[in-house]
């Protein structure tokens, strides 16, 4: 697959007269050579990039990766070489062994244009590469990243049907754990311990877990706040599996719910489903916002964020399904359609599914119903 | 306590000739504002950078933050801005933004020098800078902020010995965990979720925790692989708590340990042991290093790795110790020491304290006791 993508990559290039591309964001390293970095919570103390994409027109691709990474999963075909970040006899260097090891393959190519990702390069590394290759102009390709993974490869559904699953079971257990009494990080912790169990290793997750007045904010991290009988809990999980991201949200009760939320719930969850109905190809993204937006008006309430956006490597990408973005609908785009109602200081709810937009319609690619 | 680090930060400067800095690291923003910035494994997607520091002499020092964070924790004195990340109603432009808010500030200064940290800043953001203030020069502080935080303050000190205590309960849920039959992720989702309980919220954390011949890699991220009779299970434990990183590792056994581990873990012990005794200020860190790794030597074992570093706002900071680091020990130096030996594709172990430098020797901040 990972062929395809570098294919595409390089008529995308060619059409706007470059030849080459050094790309370093995390996407990209996942989409053009298959590999996943291992990330932590905070940049590395060792080094400022863990890798960097090197495709030069009519060679093999070769991904650079600090010597601190673990390097499964880069796909058949691309390179691996290594850059040094951390050794016990000299103090680190990273950057500059990069650089050396990059300015080698560089110094040598005709003047040429090498596409770059200007708001994910270091500033070290690019003025250290401008300086050794001045024959070379670095330009962005940002605008057309953004947009080349909006449609999923039949790998990426794949791993994307994983990553939802993970989210089927995360929501699962946030329904057993969502009864009055609990902490909001006793659910949490309860949930991606199931998740990790399944996966046999670590799940990376981002989550809102929010309970009570709580909800009213449209998420935030769990806390010490205990959930309690009658009111609402937002679960919204979005776990990382082979480096591409599910999501999901649900809103449960403690206890009976009283009549205004049934009715919200009620309202919320036949407009998600009317909203599903109408995803079709060539449905422009900003009349799917409107929909659901003057749905959720319609039944009293608000949201002040996205109806909903694409997913993959990114959490968050294109198509982002907000008021200004006319882009269409089309087959095999995956995204997530999450209203929402919010009442400050009181409460609030959110439904999510993520669906595929098929060529006639869509498929629901999450499997847990909502339930209040 | 940030004020005194921006009076040191000022001095600093003034004596290399640079007026201003314009900082972006998370150790720089936790360091100079208080500010924790909240990231979870990946860059956000709507922003390359969540927050920079200004710091122009004689004003009052200001962090901009991209709109989604909470910005809890800024530190009094230090003013907050913010820059768009993202909103529903045009697309991205954080970098933009900030970058107009930044040149706002910047542009009617004298001629004069600003520090950066040239290895963090994105390039898109240093090349807009330079191209709207030709009239600054933008200089690099990395040599001077590496060792910047090596001697912790008194509020340093104080939370770290908080980010130990979640080491402590780790580890005494490790060895409760520490059972035939358990797997790596199950051991691993049992301690996080205690610390978690114990915070009352999310603890970001780095761990290593391998069994049998896993132990032999030195570490790795815990999988489902079960835990065995005989064999060793290595737990290497560092969670965060409110920016601080704590650290700790030992090593376990299920059921009796065979002679050559209870000889390898006692004599590993002993040699931590004397190594602590050994610390005061004023021992050179190559020397503290040389002192272990001859001493593991003498045991008949080795290890590929430092003998130790420094922690805190990273998990990975100077002191590191290691054989080329002349640097001598000060008082309120905080140090990880992790003495360890390795027996390819057999097994390996590892133990390590978190002492504190006193004015005459250390004080072990580590509470938990390193039992086989």
């Amino acid at each position: 697959m990972v062929r395809h993508r570098l294919e595409r990559l390089s008529s995308t290039l060619h059409e706007r007269g470059i030849e080459h591309a050094l790309l370093n964001s995390f996407v990209s390293l996942r989409y053009f050579t298959g590999y996943q970095a291992t990330v932590e919570l905070e940049p590395s103390p060792m080094t400022p990039l863990l890798g960097v994409f090197l495709w030069i027109r009519g060679e093999q691709p070769t991904l650079y990766l600090a010597d601190m990474e673990p390097g499964e999963g880069i796909a058949e075909g691309v390179l691996r070489e290594s850059f040094s970040s951390y050794v016990i006899d000299k103090p680190m260097f990273a950057v500059q062994d990069l650089c050396a090891k990059l300015v080698a393959k560089l110094w040598s190519l005709p003047k040429s244009k090498v596409a770059i990702e200007p708001e994910e390069i270091p500033a070290a590394l690019l003025d250290a590469l401008r300086s050794e290759c001045a024959h070379l102009e670095f330009c962005s390709i940002k605008e057309v990243l953004s947009t080349f993974r909006m449609v999923k490869d039949a790998e990426e559904i794949e791993t994307m049907r994983a990553a939802l699953a993970l989210c089927d079971l995360g929501q699962k257990i946030a329904r057993q754990q969502a009864t009055a009494g609990r902490t909001e990080i006793e659910i949490f912790s309860s949930v991606r311990q199931a998740m990790e169990i399944q996966e046999g290793g670590r799940v990376p997750i981002i989550a809102d877990v929010v309970t009570g007045p709580r909800t009213a904010l449209t998420g935030g991290p769990p806390s010490a706040r205990r959930f309690e009988t009658g009111e609402l809990l937002i679960v919204d999980l979005v776990p990382r599996h082979l480096g591409y991201w599910g999501d999901s949200c649900n809103t449960f009760c403690a206890g009976e719910p009283k009549k205004e939320y049934r009715e919200a719930f009620d309202g919320l969850a036949a407009l998600l489903s009317d909203a599903i109905a109408q995803v079709r190809p060539g449905l422009r993204v900003c009349d799917l916002d409107k929909l659901v937006r003057s749905g959720v008006g319609k039944l009293g309430g608000s949201y002040p964020h996205h109806t909903g956006h694409g997913l993959g490597i990114s959490w968050h990408e294109e198509p982002r399904i907000v008021p200004y973005n006319t882009v269409p609908l089309e087959p095999n785009m995956i995204i997530a359609l999450e209203p929402g109602m919010y009442f400050e200081g009181r409460w609030g709810m959110r439904l999510e599914y993520v669906l595929r937009v098929t060529a006639s319609g869509a498929e629901v690619l999450s499997k847990y119903r909502h339930e209040l």
